[in-house]
């Protein structure tokens, strides 16, 4: 059955019972606005919405579930950038009428179970018809202890750069099914004092220049350190994107404990020194190509 | 200059330094996610999404100006249907990297706008390309004081039902420029008990049925009463939708002060009786037909 069939309230009776819920949600999905309890005092509010466009981010013959965890996923790794805990989602669907409900229902799983895995309640959202290609929108809120929160703009120069997990070819498979490192990422804010941290999506060759600059330094890249994915290379690793690790930059200091310790707490996720942060504030490695940049060709 | 040739990072240079903000955006747009400071002790969070869809709920040649507003005005009158306080907007624009720069930045100044006028801090959202027609969506966090709030489910038999201002014809222009009823509804839950409220998006006959629904009970609407906008029939006060006026139970008690002390408040907004709640919980009145219901055929 296509959706112009089975009409806008009907899909939404078939949706909203299953949506995943939370203690601190009051009202959910089905009214004009949800309602949720604020954080406690000493939290603050994290925000971040982020989109899947289809012919752009997946394509007509992507798994409709893995779409949907990959629109959860994306959002969720954001917040593991900033060292969030997320709460609450909001879901946006835009899709042809003649799309099937089946269609819809693999990607809502999709949804609902990246949800879960992170305690996050699908609070509301929003169906709606397009003239073109599917797009999937996903609002997160959360909080963040106050004092704990990181951003880009921390770093200084000296500061030793690591990233997790392996890097490029992520379009081979990973970009669907990757899981945010939100677990690996409040672990280091309660263990370290971590300077600036960001999630890698458009490749470590666009990712970390933003770092540097919001921190106003520069930085060397050992390339040959780079930990690639099994058949990639130094120039995939730098420029394919969607890797959704966690690039981070931490004091000489405390980086000299992180590796042991990182290794117990996390035995199976590589976590790897790939270069520092200098007072150069200038890109100085030539092999640092750009990443993926919408709208620009490479 | 087309998006394609700006590129993504030189379209947030140019579109976020004017971002409204407020006075708790603690991070906003820019990092990885935004940063705000939560609401204080005894306010509950509230939190909406709303999409506009080029070809569905604007055309081509709509000013984008005016789908910037709308797409800003529609969640801010969701706010007002529960007698919220907005404070943060996420804003995700997918737009075709054909499209020329001057639209968006036109779009964005709708968007701040309307943004502005309820001090509402833009900290964040998305751009991305599409093969297809533009999207704009915007997320909304706010608050609303505990005990305060109004859904759509606490309409009792008896209540009376009341309308803000004119309804039907909407799409001859006022879907465009309407201002959200956030005053008015403030006003209401500070002076009066609103026993069940909804902002008017999909016309009185979709929409009175979801609140009677939700609220389980009947209702029953003098047609006669219905305040029409200039030259508009019954039957387009009841299907055209997108009036985007307030409708509100309110025991006959407090009704009776309810109307005097609008109209001195509110002198140039009309504010009409225009039927009762029941216990009957069925559509009774054969002449109210479905509004606009996305996916279907009216």
């Amino acid at each position: 059955m296509n959706l112009r069939a089975l009409g806008e309230d009907r899909l939404l009776d078939q949706l909203l019972p299953s949506l995943p819920r939370n203690t601190a949600v009051i009202l959910g999905a089905g009214d004009d606005c949800a309602i949720v309890e604020p954080g406690k005092t000493g939290r603050l509010q994290l925000l971040k919405t982020d989109c899947l466009v289809e012919e752009i981010h997946f394509a007509r013959i992507t798994p409709p579930g893995r779409v949907g965890w990959k629109a959860m996923a994306r959002p969720l790794s954001d917040f593991a950038a900033m060292s969030g805990v997320p709460l609450f989602a909001l879901v946006t669907l835009i899709v042809p009428a003649r799309r099937t409900f089946s269609w819809v229902r693999q990607l809502y799983r999709g949804i609902e179970k990246a949800a879960r895995k992170f305690d996050v309640a699908v609070v509301g959202g929003e169906t709606s018809n397009i003239k073109g290609p599917a797009v999937i929108s996903v609002s997160l809120s959360g909080f963040v202890e106050r004092g704990r929160w990181v951003s880009r703009a921390g770093g200084k120069a000296g500061d030793e750069l690591f990233v997790t997990g392996r890097l490029g070819g992520s379009l081979g498979g990973h970009h669907l099914k990757f899981v945010p490192r939100i677990a690996e990422s409040r672990w280091l804010t309660e263990k370290f004092r971590i300077n600036a941290m960001m999630d890698l999506s458009d490749g470590l060759g666009a990712d970390l220049p933003r770092l540097a600059r919001a921190s106003r330094v520069g930085f060397e890249v050992d390339e040959a350190a780079l930990p690639l994915n099994r058949g990639r290379t130094i120039r995939q690793a730098i420029s394919d994107g969607e890797d959704y690790e966690l690039l981070f930059a931490i004091s000489p200091k405390d980086a000299r404990s992180l590796l042991s310790r990182w290794r117990k707490e996390f035995p199976k996720v590589p976590l790897t020194r790939i270069g520092k942060l200098n007072s150069k504030f200038e890109i100085r490695n030539s092999k640092l190509v750009k990443g993926y940049v919408h709208f620009q060709k490479r």
